[in-house]
């Protein structure tokens, strides 16, 4: 498969769950238009859309038929459009760009922005438990467990306050590691397996999918300290220098650029050995995994 | 029943309440530990715990065992309990005191605050959707479903955004009505609602405990500004004075104080009624909306 073939899938991807997104937002008339017009502002047209993608590609491998993966996936970008907003608020990271336009607080001012990310929280786990999502509702219990562990207080969000601490401590090498698994790699695992628990196979079948992910995952964020440290903001649509500039913990900090590069490389190869029991049908996990460093945004 | 009875009732469940969020809340060693510190400060060891109250009345309603009935009474606190560290927050309204002590913002910090209470919306729902909660993953969806409606951007967060547009627009009697129904009444509806649901009855017999927590939830808003206006910042344990300062739009503001009362006191024998059909074992609920008007805190 081609750089250019991985380009046109997630191109598709992205344009299928842009859509299954847009079905799913509120519109309303009320006086509370602006919290609505927030949420649609920060969750569509934008984003690489690698989480949905994945949950797509994961569905495929465990032959779920796409109109259900669809749904997850739209969850999943909620959830992530959520903590953006949330992580680029003046008190968290204070950006004021995302995916290259004004982020959600610039444009919309912060109370509505908290909102908007509260209501996008809500959003992903009311998708989740639609039946429209999947006629079993042991499979719907499955998945909002699921990602309710992945993003809340022992998941994403615990990562995100070890990011806010790390600003202030010095961390070691291990506790960035933990980072990352919490702040990225939980949503990525989710994403991963969600083809698995949508097919309702034993959760033990998760196992591989969730080691590929976390892999993945650390080897993403690498890419993106490094884009930090070394990208064209116009290219990678937010300001760079960032993480210097706040002092983070990244492993970019911790090893230097070469060492953290040759690090990401080795995870992608440890990652795409997780697959080797899918054939033809894992190979767009595989060759997202190998993509990952090549990214500019 | 007298009122003390009434007082002994919500203190026995309040007192069961905390004991089960206690025990469903994270503990850990790691670095993100303030991150816990600041859910459990706010979470636990206070409030009046009204809707977890409602939800273990309505189990009484409908026979459902209270080991059910605890975990999402628990749920419930936990999204009250982030809704309520949101609101506080400096975009918000800004609130130093919380409970009778520095709002978790004020102890924790901003970024903190924030993401103790994104992970307390995420505990809600990992709470409501374990196995514990019911054994029936199709009961178990029915509770997500309802809570993420009712706390989302077409409920609860929907009144919130109503609440801050308020602030610099004039609102109609029915735009303030629908404010607080969205922001008060939806959280309180699921709550009267919740023993239904675990008793696995046609959701037609949810309407009438929705009528009767609609009510409730806009007399007892009435009876909050009515404190807010005439009632002693030590006892009610927060300072008041605060909604004519940011220029709220409330009844009291709308009617005046007098209608308002009044008002209150129409809406809570309108909600008594709806109790009708149960005898003795809707007491409880009755009284606690005959309550609310005369409460001090």
């Amino acid at each position: 498969m081609t750089k250019n073939h991985l380009k046109d899938l997630l191109d598709t991807s992205a344009a299928k769950v842009e859509k299954a997104m847009e079905s799913l937002l509120p519109r309303s008339e009320g006086i509370e238009a602006p919290l609505l017009e927030a949420i649609r502002y920060s969750a569509l047209g934008g984003g690489k859309r690698l989480r949905s993608f994945m949950v797509l590609q994961s569905a495929r491998l465990f032959k779920v038929e796409e109109i259900y993966a669809l749904r997850v996936a739209a969850a999943v970008e909620f959830m992530h459009s959520y903590s953006l907003i949330h992580d680029d608020l003046p008190a968290m990271d204070n950006s004021d760009t995302r995916r290259g336009k004004p982020s959600c607080h610039i444009k919309f001012g912060e109370a509505t922005a908290i909102l908007a990310g509260d209501a996008l929280q809500a959003l992903a786990f009311e998708t989740l438990v639609s039946e429209e999502t999947h006629p079993e509702p042991g499979i719907r219990c499955r998945l909002v467990n699921a990602l309710a562990s992945a993003s809340g207080g022992a998941g994403m969000v615990a990562g995100q306050m070890m990011d806010l601490v790390g600003e202030t401590t010095s961390l070691s090498f291990d506790q960035i590691t933990r980072l990352q698994n919490l702040k990225t790699g939980e949503m990525f695992a989710f994403s991963a397996r969600a083809g698995a628990i949508l097919s309702g196979v034993p959760s033990t079948e998760e196992d591989n999918l969730r080691k590929y992910a976390e892999r993945f995952g650390l080897a993403f964020q690498i890419a993106d300290d490094l884009l930090d440290l070394e990208g064209d903001p116009l290219e990678v649509g937010k300001p760079t220098g960032q993480d210097e500039n706040a002092n983070k913990a990244t492993f970019v900090s911790a090893l230097g650029a070469d060492r953290a590069r040759n690090k990401a490389e080795i995870l992608i190869e440890e990652a795409v050995i997780m697959l080797d029991k899918w054939d033809e049908e894992g190979q767009s996990l595989r060759d997202l995994a190998r993509h990952i460093l090549k990214r500019t945004n």
